[in-house]
């Protein structure tokens, strides 16, 4: 029974810095009426995830950025209640990127059909979606780690840097991950088959605790979060060695451009590369990363884990939470449950 | 004639900053002894080069250190004049790796054979050398310009800079020069057919001088300088924009670690690779490259300019003349005539 209420989150305000709860406003609304080739799909996980901040601050990036007084969105995984579209039916599971709502009508175009069997249908906003293949094209694409050499993985507690550790792991390298507390480095290690974990809010001399954890020097950089903990990476590059850019966490909510020791004297004397890369990049070997990352979790060498509040309005907490190093895994927010 | 005495340029002291001729030496010593398999070489050319001051700071880099109170080594071409050696023979020109002296004694195989009727033997440090091969093998590996990109050159209108520019518009690009004074952006646009051409001395805006420069943004940029250039270029990078890292002349004297704007989030949000590279890196494809240098050379497509100064002693001057922008073209030090 679909309601005849509907709710959404927008942005009320263009956050300073932190983005904070006064920034996001629920509101009611009415359900969308379904047009030819169209769905109406019920919410059942939304997805936040740190990129959503660079499409709040009114500058067009690599994406437009958000309306004021707009729904956020971003990827949601939703189950079909009503349908004008023979693609899809009543009880299909769906994964696109929609509004922060109970209730979204689009395309059945824009939406991809998961197959509820394979894995949890939330994995298709974490291992086996964006973050997975996020995951998996940068460190495989730009990383290209070979056999015994040194993968670090910044951010790595978070759905995307463990992912990266576990892929690392498989191809045969030593992983050391950067994490923000005790729970998550030991997480990294003991859960997620990590060599080495770094605390870097704890470690009295991170460049010394990286140095330890990587006495061969590292080959692979990949890059969640920028700012100091790269810049304590930076003297233990190898030579050649591949710097995969995903994300600059620590950077998102600076109000002023970020100053730091220059990068380039490091690459030019290891003959390094950095590369900077969004999934976009990847667009047309989606299905290939997809099918790999199933095949590694039905053999039982990759894990993941998701941290799933509940309710649509503790959607904008979660969010904040990412910038506060909350999260554990994958960060989700179910919104209701499959009717099935 | 072989005189009875030599003379070499030795190191000593360690520069602070911005290298002084204090801090090299003339000294007499005897003429070396050739063994088997050795070549006496009495020294043509003598090539100065930015890169040569990292071997002045006592740490090793991506090579080790110069010795205090030892010769310097560096480019040189140079004429067989004793030969205890099957390959070579005496009037033959070699150029190699060698310490700044009228005669230096080498093995033959650590030497390269030139042609000395395909160009003028002063190439083969130039044009048809080291910075030759760094232009070719750093713009197209790296950079990989494409017909109808925009290129930009920092330390244009030096060595390599003028060769990579000449390049790219071999391979149909826009090309914009960075360099230091009116008569060097003059000489680019003139005589080695540059698009455009910005003095970052003069400009009272270089991000502006910039951005007029580039109506289409960057799509590759080789930095031999580095600093406040490459922070006025990062903000014009296109969508997979290239980075070709050869040089950091900028920084080459600075005594502590230079700081500035952080570079991530440029080459995050346009997915941009940068690259550091030496020659080295390509020891493999030598012959390649300067067999199509010497090819655009005799096509008329590739021009080169030396600027040429007599005397070993005077190689300290000319090597802390690079660091002043004095040179134009390649800088050479011509220590004697070939006899004939």
């Amino acid at each position: 029974m679909v309601p005849k209420k509907n709710r959404e989150i927008v942005l009320a305000g263009i956050p300073k810095g932190m983005p904070s709860e006064g920034d996001f406003r629920l509101e009611e609304t009415d359900i969308p009426k379904c047009r030819d080739g169209e769905v109406l799909i019920r919410t059942l996980y939304l997805s936040v995830d740190p990129y959503m901040r660079g499409r709040m601050s009114g500058v067009k990036t690599y994406i437009s950025p958000f309306q004021l007084n707009n729904a956020i969105v971003g990827g949601i995984v939703g189950e079909v209640v009503e349908t004008m579209s023979s693609d899809l039916k009543t009880g299909d599971i769906v994964e696109g990127n929609l509004g922060w709502r109970d209730y979204n009508a689009a395309d059945s175009r824009e939406l991809r059909k998961i197959n509820p069997d394979l894995a949890p249908v939330s994995t298709a906003l974490g291992v086996l979606g964006m973050p997975g293949l996020t995951a998996y094209f940068g460190l495989l694409d730009i990383g290209k780690p070979q056999q015994g050499e040194t993968v670090v993985v910044s951010g790595a507690a978070g759905a995307v840097g463990s992912t990266v550790g576990q892929i690392a792991k498989i191809k045969g390298c030593r992983v050391v991950g950067i994490a923000g507390s005790d729970t998550k480095t030991r997480y990294l290690t003991e859960k997620f088959w990590f060599d080495a974990a770094v605390n870097y809010k704890t470690s009295p001399d991170l460049k010394k605790a990286l140095k330890d954890a990587c006495p061969h020097g590292v080959d692979v950089y990949f890059d969640n979060v920028g700012g100091e903990i790269s810049d304590a990476v930076m003297p233990l590059l190898n030579y050649k060695a591949r710097i995969a850019l995903c994300g600059q966490i620590s950077q998102y909510n600076s109000e002023k451009t970020d100053t730091g020791p220059r990068i380039q004297p490091y690459l030019l004397v290891k003959s390094a590369l950095i590369k900077g890369f969004i999934i976009m990049d990847y667009a047309d070997r989606q299905e290939e990363g997809r099918a790999q990352l199933a095949r590694w979790i039905k053999d039982k060498k990759l894990k993941y884990t998701e941290n799933i509040v509940e309710g649509l309005e503790n959607a904008p907490a979660a969010f904040i939470g990412l910038f506060k190093g909350e999260n554990l895994g994958k960060q989700l927010v179910m919104v209701s449950e499959p009717s099935r």
